[in-house]
């Protein structure tokens, strides 16, 4: 069984938000925060919050709080971001612009070795340090070195053979930008950012809101 | 009480990739579908497809399975994806060109009216057919065009005021790419798109894998 089946995709879902306030908490020099107050920082209940932690073996201490950074520590430690992850960008038009001049990756520990495009006015350029490479050595460049995560920012057509690449030359995860859900090996996982559906669970709440 | 609290959220979520499935459908010319195909298309199980349809009143029928037209109007209709949306987008930079860029929209009725942004070099630039207005125009514009949906691509620094200025100007909708939680008025729905939290949510599972 993996262990990823015993806690609920729920909670791990959380967990980057807990991490992310845990993280402004520290550039503020705030080192030790109330239940009370992180559940009213997080918009969950303190109880919520509790029964998450617990899953990790709970870390709040009662009368005291939560300790933030031993907390953000924890949680990078249970996320798994606590070494580098090497990352390609696959398809680097604007999404794939837009992924590799995302300043966050840097501090956290992702490092872009490599983007690739079929796009002749694309390849040779120079984004956010790094010279777009031709698709077609794509396969090459994962036999030579270690890729973790290969990210999708191709168009939906092309997505899953560029998906096919990424698994045949051993990259773990997938992040996909392209509106397609890819049909990969089940040791390779895959996290989707479709947009249109985010989008439309926009809409649908705005418009609830209206019909009141 | 709002009627999306009737319907919970996990539903409303699967909605928009039923429609996106079915549109692709569409496009192979497919107008019928069994209940069990459908299932294998998208995944979840027949029996949970009916019961997420039944929260609107069902569609599918016994013996013959799903009209793919027919279901994928009527989840538009659920939607309401039915007429078209103005957007503006403020933040022009990477991410805001790629939202700008995103060729999705124009075919399912989003038009990009305005696009902002504080930095010199990119106003009166355009943008996929969108010329750039300085930021401090955002006021002046809303109060002459009646806008729908915010799209906020600044850092998060800025968001939160870009916010509250969006809420001023009668926005309905805010679709925040800003790595921080919005502070809007209870009528203002926000639909978050944090890629970070989505990035750290792949890793885990990637070393939920990788430590079988």
């Amino acid at each position: 069984m993996r262990k990823s089946e015993k806690i609920s995709n729920a909670v791990i879902r959380r967990l980057p938000r807990y991490r992310r306030r845990l993280g402004e908490l520290m550039r503020k020099d705030i080192t030790r925060i109330s239940s009370k107050e992180f559940s009213e920082i997080l918009g969950y209940t303190a109880s919520q919050i509790r029964q998450d932690l617990n899953n990790f073996g709970g870390f709040g201490q009662q009368g005291y709080g939560y300790n933030v950074k031993e907390l953000h520590e924890q949680i990078s430690k249970i996320l798994g971001i606590t070494r580098e992850y090497s990352v390609v960008i696959v398809g680097s038009n604007h999404m794939g612009q837009a992924i590799a001049n995302y300043s966050y990756y840097k501090s956290a520990g992702f490092v872009i070795t490599g983007m690739f495009d079929i796009n002749l006015e694309l390849i040779g350029t120079e984004i956010s340090g790094i010279k777009v490479k031709d698709f077609s050595e794509l396969d090459d460049f994962l036999a030579k070195n270690k890729v973790d995560v290969g990210v999708i920012c191709t168009n939906k057509e092309s997505a899953q053979r560029v998906a096919e690449k990424l698994q045949k030359g051993g990259v773990k995860g997938i992040w996909n930008f392209a509106p397609v859900d890819l049909v990969v090996d089940e040791n390779i996982q895959v996290e989707n950012v479709h947009l249109s559906d985010s989008l439309h669970t926009l809409i649908y709440f705005m418009n609830q809101d209206s019909g009141e």
